[in-house]
């Protein structure tokens, strides 16, 4: 799919000069701390000394065995990172060593349809890194220079971990079109969800959360949103709209009652916006979609512009960071991570690369 | 819904003053002709001397039955009307008796959320005139003046019977944004199909039709579109687009397959506009929908621009009127001409109003 250099690099677990420890997917549903090597950066690289890395939903599927068919072993994975450069290659003259950075892991082909249109972002021949090539769960992890995206010099790296999905919660906002004032409907309280609800309501937007949960439904109203169960999402939608309905939902579930629920919640010329994966095809009330001129649109990870504005909000206290990271663990810890990930008891789980299991804080 | 005085007037099979034909649904699924009477035009109406009227998929549905919820019988059904405006009621006056006319059946409230919107074509409690109210299969026809739209002196009345379903086609169009240049999907090859791929070819865009009957594909590729079998039509978009993908898919056909294929067909944020009447929820694929961020845009009936651009489109010879118009038959003869629709035979029958069966022509 791409001839990038930088995709499939190898990994060494052979003795080599410049040993470091990562956390990979090995195949077979099993992750395991490995010894793999600091790669020097080429030309137009740059080589990231790891801070922190989230794990995510899609960290989950890599981690079950969903992605074999797509994934090299072992694959050391991670996409939500943060950390500081400690070395530039040929040609990269807008990065100095001791820049703090977070990463937008997409490599695009830049001559697809998608990319000539200016949707980079879903290039046809989209590659992701810490999918297709190796990603942040690793010391130092070496990244094209146009992956990187500038922080703050006093931003707290563990808060920059939360760079890349805020950007998704951005990108989906901005993908609504929902304007001040809006009434919005957030399917699912997990990460994405919260950080979506905090995202529209910071633009305004007067925002209600649905979640199974009631543990989460705990949280979430922690955070001062309206956290309901889903049967009693219609009559909140009706009493805060007089009846008339939202003017966005998210399906940020990937349930199939969600995508039943959500058309039924909509105002007329309402939208709903398609954030969770949904693995196979739903059923979706089309006589509802044309009845009331329903939008339906998929939102897919992000632009810079979107990177850019959650760096913001991350550094001026929008995003509640100590909500969302339910705990920080040590590498050698990242399957474990995942095990609790996959429970559904944690929201965020932040992986502190940089100090081994044991070693002092 | 309403309490406007002209909803639900009644209709009298008794004697009556001024009586005059009509075609109504009774009931158990019976078209009859029946007697009813000229009803003068109140303040603020207008009636109209009825030259055509067609009959529609929504016209079969009532004859059907399946509207039996909705409809009070005898229901004068008809809603595609041509004529000529013969009484005026008082405070109208930007209508003269004599005016060349088509009417826009559609009545909002002016105070739901949708209308106050801009919305009021699909108004929350929007009425149908010919559904909710008389329709135009009677020799006159009094409506509100707001739903009248001019036509020019020389059109010919029965080409102007065409303006409502071509004023749907116009709102499916412009709805879906497409530009010149676009390659563009039509799914079914009706007569609202053949109007929408009409319209979308004057507007540039590149077009290709999809219907399963050959017979009526041959008459589709007769007025100069690709008609192309369900199972050709990818290959047959791959061909037109270089294997990136249609930008605008119309789904026509109501058929759960259409919709499957419908996703599958639609270029990297391409559109989907859902033109056709899905009684049931329909499978979607809504990870492809995520994946390529694509829109789905529900489009119902039109708006007041839809209406004035059809008839110019009429008036300029745009519309393939002759191709489109398989039969014209006396007003006596609707109930056949609703079975010889049901058969798919027919494209588009218009029932000559003004002329009984046997009269001279």
């Amino acid at each position: 799919m791409n001839d990038d250099p930088f995709i499939n690099r190898g990994y060494s677990t052979q003795e080599s000069e410049n040993p470091m420890r990562g956390a990979a997917y090995v195949g077979d549903g099993r992750i395991e701390t490995i010894t793999t090597e600091q790669v020097d950066p080429g030309p137009g690289e740059t080589r990231i000394r790891v801070a922190y890395s989230g794990l995510c939903g899609t960290d989950l599927h890599i981690a079950h065995g969903n992605m074999d068919a797509r994934v090299t072993t072992p694959l050391v994975f991670g996409h939500e990172a943060s950390g500081t450069i400690d070395a530039v290659g040929d040609g990269v003259d807008d990065w100095q060593v001791g820049d703090r950075v977070t990463v937008m892991p997409l490599l695009w082909d830049n001559t697809c349809a998608a990319c000539l249109a200016g949707n980079q972002h879903i290039c046809q021949n989209l590659t992701f890194v810490g999918i297709d090539s190796p990603g942040a769960l690793q010391e130092s992890w070496t990244v094209p220079a146009s992956t990187l995206v500038r922080l703050p010099d006093d931003m707290d790296l563990r808060d920059a971990a939360l760079v890349e999905p805020t950007a998704v919660a951005v990108h989906d906002v901005r993908r609504s079109e929902l304007q001040v004032g809006d009434a919005v409907v957030v399917l699912g309280g997990g990460p994405i969800g919260v950080l979506i609800a905090t995202v529209a309501r910071h633009a305004g937007a007067r925002v209600v959360v649905v979640e199974l949960d009631a543990a989460r439904r705990d949280r979430v109203a922690a955070l001062g949103f309206e956290a309901v169960a889903p049967k009693d999402i219609e009559a909140t939608v009706a009493d805060l709209t007089g009846g008339n309905g939202a003017d966005v939902v998210f399906e940020v579930s990937g349930a199939a009652a969600a995508v039943r629920q959500a058309t039924a919640l909509l105002k007329v010329r309402g939208t709903l916006v398609v954030v969770a994966i949904h693995s196979t095809p739903r059923e979706v009330d089309l006589q509802r979609v044309f009845w009331r001129e329903l939008r339906i649109l998929g939102a897919r990870v992000y632009q810079r512009a979107d990177f850019e504005r959650a760096v913001e909000l991350l550094a001026t206290g929008v995003i509640p960071v100590d909500a969302l990271v339910t705990s920080v663990v040590p590498l050698e810890q990242t399957g474990r991570a995942i095990d609790e990930l996959a429970s559904g008891a944690a929201l965020k789980i932040l992986v502190d690369v940089a100090s081994a299991e044991g070693a002092p804080a």
